[in-house]
């Protein structure tokens, strides 16, 4: 078996592969089985008329060229790989926007010591958490344990201390906080309207660590518009690592925003980790075993 | 029985004690066998002769003037009435600090999106959480329950996600970060100073929801002088609601504040479920039985 490494690699990490395979560089692309990448382009995929597996490096496959890449080849992810910290992040931008630590941290700063906005509990109220992958399922965990009533918006079943739902209507009405964790797909696309922002509580708070174009850009301006108390916490945005191309929502004063640093992008030592993750998912393949996180073609194409 | 009610109370909680007891105003306080207020002074308690209860409305008792309080008077505190939200608070700012998102909404803001500063994963570090009461076991399971290694510090041993010590040095010696709920007692009162502090990580967040007292201000100050990746994220400030007291800690960059909002002073929902529960443990003693928070007098004398 040939495995091409398309990303740069630490050492320790190639000689795990090297125990199960051949390892080649760009120039004997061709003669791979297998692929280890961020992503791949049309060109290079039709070089590589032997290869059978792609794993990429990342949580999301919605980056992937769908179209060119051919049928018979398993692609996996890496989902999971930085779920926890992606998820510590969430409550972060979620407790920080519900608690209002920004304004009243600014307001102390200038010498503004006047408590003029309310600081509610969080134990009683309705949490929406949309998308039950590894993420989602810990922030709906972690909401649970603090006593919050946490309805849990998934297309798959599954249990856990939440109410579980299929329906984003029944998930965000009347909800003071919603996290979406939910992966880009032709599903998911634009799929959170504003009719459905509208639906939730008139000062809540829309965490995003998933993907900014599961939520239309316009619906979320609307919103910050209309309702001043309302508050789209985000870390993803819609021109994805542009981001000049959001300034316009970034600015919003009912807007906190981070530039996507929950997972990989945000540490050295997520990013090894997920590294690490991905190739013991490509030694699985080697290894004739059946990967984690393969992808369902049928999502994206 | 009569009870002297010094506080502003909601017509409903005042019918409740009617229904054990008569209700007395300052008129006629001496007249009063028990006592439900947010502290007392001195000139009223020597004419409270018949007094042997007081209910304090107030988690901690730090404010009361113990040295005048007959040691034949048994007093309540009311912790427990506003743990979840504080101990929710306390989580806000420890994540909001650790995944440093003022920093970088501020950055965001003017238009700087460059990631300069690590965003590491809370899983796996070491985190101290100080005072195992109410507010400190609700902190330290939902810190384990993200997989954060807790260190729980109280001077009663007691059992739960965490590594237990009565020793703070063990409790803060390299962790990333600690929180301080801890009551303020002579115990208590400075007990946290530059060389415990020191102990911590280089970028170490502290946070306090508890009583500033427990931590020595000029120790705070030399940390954060001395380690500009420190973070000291408190609710609760030296000058108690006088903020400006504490200015020159509170504007120094390695600072977020909050005005004391965490509890009863941030909601006024908050304030009404303390006020429920403070009823209901008077009501306890009214019908002879043993309410809730009786203070250990030589905490305080």
């Amino acid at each position: 078996m040939k495995v091409y490494v398309a990303i740069d690699l630490p050492d320790d990490l190639t000689e795990r592969i090297r125990k199960y395979a051949d390892v080649v560089g760009e120039d004997r692309a061709e003669e791979a089985d297998a692929m280890l990448c961020f992503s791949v382009d049309r060109e290079l995929l039709r070089r590589m008329r032997r290869l059978k597996f792609i794993q990429v490096t990342t949580a999301g496959l919605d980056h992937l060229p769908w179209e060119d890449i051919p049928p018979n080849v398993t692609v996996a992810g890496n989902a999971g790989s930085n779920a926890a910290p992606v998820a510590e992040f969430a409550l972060a931008l979620l407790l920080a926007a519900y608690k209002k630590i920004l304004y009243y941290n600014a307001k102390m700063k200038r010498g503004d010591y006047a408590r003029d906005i309310e600081v509610p509990p969080l134990e009683g109220r309705k949490v929406a958490v949309l998308g039950l992958g590894e993420i989602g399922t810990r922030v709906a965990r972690a909401l649970a344990a603090l006593g919050a009533s946490v309805y849990g918006f998934s297309r798959t079943p599954k249990e856990g201390p939440w109410r579980f739902t299929n329906r984003l209507e029944e998930a965000l009405a009347g909800a003071s906080a919603a996290v979406s964790a939910l992966p880009l797909t032709k599903h998911t696309r634009g799929m959170i309207r504003y009719e459905h922002l509208a639906l939730m509580a008139e000062d809540a708070i829309f965490v995003n660590v998933g993907r900014a174009e599961v939520v239309d850009k316009e619906a979320v301006e609307r919103i910050l518009k209309e309702r001043p108390r309302f508050i789209y916490a985000s870390d993803v945005w819609w021109g994805r690592n542009d981001f000049g191309k959001d300034a316009d929502v970034i600015i919003m004063p009912n807007v906190i925003a981070t530039p996507w640093i929950a997972g990989g992008y945000g540490s050295a030592e997520i990013r090894r980790r997920m590294l690490e993750e991905a190739v013991e998912n490509l030694i699985r393949w080697l290894r004739g075993e059946t990967p984690k996180n393969i992808a369902r073609r049928e999502d994206f194409v």
